[in-house]
């Protein structure tokens, strides 16, 4: 692995979005928005030719250079890494399932605390993304705002007057803006009201996905919420859409959590009790059981319920570490199937400890 | 409750034989010898008519209050216990299935450590048992057989010199012994083992039964071995042919955990790992699957597997503890199954943290 060192570093490090430390945190596990842009007069990745992605990737590295808020960043080649290093980085929601794939001229830009990125000809000729914790999801679009009105200074977007941002898909096209929420909703998935409250979602508009985004199935009682149409509506409006319904469910999480507190105090305790047990004893475990127990153990801290759980920073950090590529880039090297569940064991454990 | 001090000073101390201090007791929980004895002229309890259980519960307890080794013992009148008390004695291995549906005139006498017991007016007008930790079954006989040249100063017994001890039950006539080991063989279990070794135990005329005797099916991995004859044979010879035996069992169970801490130590970990720590974080546990933890934490004990654990004396305790009615004797109340379950969860997390 050419990019060992660096991904071992990133590896090592704590995304400033797992600390735990936005509010409502406990329920909201983290917001996003994204923007896709398209530089004017070049043909879109999905159909370019190699030279016209080296050109693309150019002129977009050239300007993120010269942006202060990539100031600390790191530029990573996708197209030199391996599977393994490139699943780092979507199990670290830093790259998307379909950039997971790309060939040539294919950049991550990261800055060190993750909080903004930058995909460089994945379907648009360039994403960015902003992530923090808890429920900020005005604080991200100020932030990715501003971060794209620098980035324009130096680069001429394809936009039109009538549609706005101009995107390779037309789901796209409009505000190129993606808004969402990571929500952790075990009280409503345990009291039932869990489809209830999604097809409320659904019927606003709104889209309701698993942990890693488009494509992926609920784990871990984690549901992320986003918005569906881009187009013919302001950015403000899709993030005050997705605000506003997002702190809906925290608000019906809350109540489904008081109701399990209430009605079943004795079972909800044996639960969490026993998914904690296992977690800090187990020296075998797989990623689907470890996010399932791990799930239990975020309810159970923020019900006060764990006295041995001292920050919900370590369960957010373990959600994303026991992923398989994260602890195969941590130790360097590819692993079969047990020994990553012995090595997932093992940081739970320590993990649990600390 | 009539007796409730009484029974609940008995659920709060801890029988001498559970003290986990004998030879191999991390394999040999226990051993036992009972020994059934009549009067002479006097009709078996199962044909008797109360006053002549009246008088042979009398003629008894005169001995036994003459007696040294009972000079701390308790006398408890089983008659007048209600199920649950009945069965508080079962569970600790003083009184037998046939004692508990008993009516009339029929005593436990037990003394403090609850190495020697007696059980008067059960099939036969006395049995006396004497119960130590670990592979000690010379000393149980050696115990045993004193406490019945003392008892038979002042007793008459039903004794042929053709048939030796008469009984109600021909398949206790000659010595009248049964000597047991219990063994806890989780090792035999695991590596599927358990079978053959059975089998062989079989072959050589001794029965395999559960935890609690006859009529009970193995449950933790415990199995009680012991003689099926007691006619025609030497009491020598019953508790050296049983010794041998339970010797060799001990050294099967041995070699089957080497086997499995050499060819499985990740899954052997991992397995008992998550059975402490299931135990020690639950809030509601059935006596069924406690069983089935406690054995699991035993061999992990005894495998140096568990450094939480100090010592096996807390293990042996809690297979006891855990029972029904122990528990609805220390609170001093009949309990209803969900409440029994939260109570045994709490005890078994209080005594983990001894």
């Amino acid at each position: 692995m050419k990019n060992k060192t660096t991904l071992q570093e990133i590896a090592n490090s704590t995304s400033g979005w797992l600390m735990g430390n936005g509010p409502e945190a406990d329920v909201v596990f983290s917001c996003r928005i994204r923007l896709a842009r398209n530089l004017k007069g070049f043909v879109f990745p999905p159909y370019a030719q190699p030279f016209v992605l080296k050109q693309t990737a150019e002129k977009i590295l050239n300007s993120v250079r010269k942006s202060n808020y990539f100031r600390n960043a790191r530029v990573i080649n996708i197209s030199e890494l391996s599977p393994v290093e490139r699943e780092f980085f979507l199990e670290k929601h830093l790259i998307s399932l379909e950039f997971i794939k790309s060939e040539d001229y294919r950049f991550l830009v990261v800055e060190k605390r993750e909080i903004i990125s930058l995909m460089i000809n994945e379907e648009d000729h360039f994403r960015l993304q902003s992530i923090f914790s808890g429920l900020q999801l005005q604080e991200a679009w100020q932030l990715i705002n501003a971060v794209d009105d620098e980035l324009e200074r130096n680069l001429d977007y394809a936009f039109s007057p009538k549609w706005g941002y101009l995107t390779a898909c037309p789901t796209n096209t409009g505000t190129g803006m993606r808004a969402s929420c990571m929500l952790h909703l075990p009280g409503l998935v345990a009291t039932q009201r869990i489809n209830g409250v999604l097809r409320g979602i659904s019927q606003l508009g709104l889209v309701a996905r698993g942990l890693y985004g488009e494509g992926t199935t609920p784990q871990g009682d984690f549901f992320q919420i986003s918005n569906q149409v881009t187009l013919g509506i302001k950015e403000e409006e899709i993030v005050d859409n997705v605000g506003k319904i997002s702190r809906q469910a925290v608000e019906e999480e809350k109540k489904a959590r008081e109701i399990l507190f209430r009605k079943n105090k004795t079972e909800l305790k044996d639960n969490i009790g026993r998914a904690y047990g296992l977690l800090a004893n187990a020296y075998l475990i797989s990623f689907e059981e470890a996010m399932d127990l791990l799930s239990k153990v975020r309810l159970g801290f923020s019900l006060n319920l764990l006295p041995k759980v001292k920050n919900i920073r370590v369960l957010n950090e373990l959600l994303f570490l026991i992923a398989p590529a994260q602890i195969q880039i941590k130790e360097g090297k590819e692993l079969s199937s047990f020994s990553r569940n012995e090595l997932r064991a093992k940081i739970i454990r320590e993990k649990l400890r600390e």
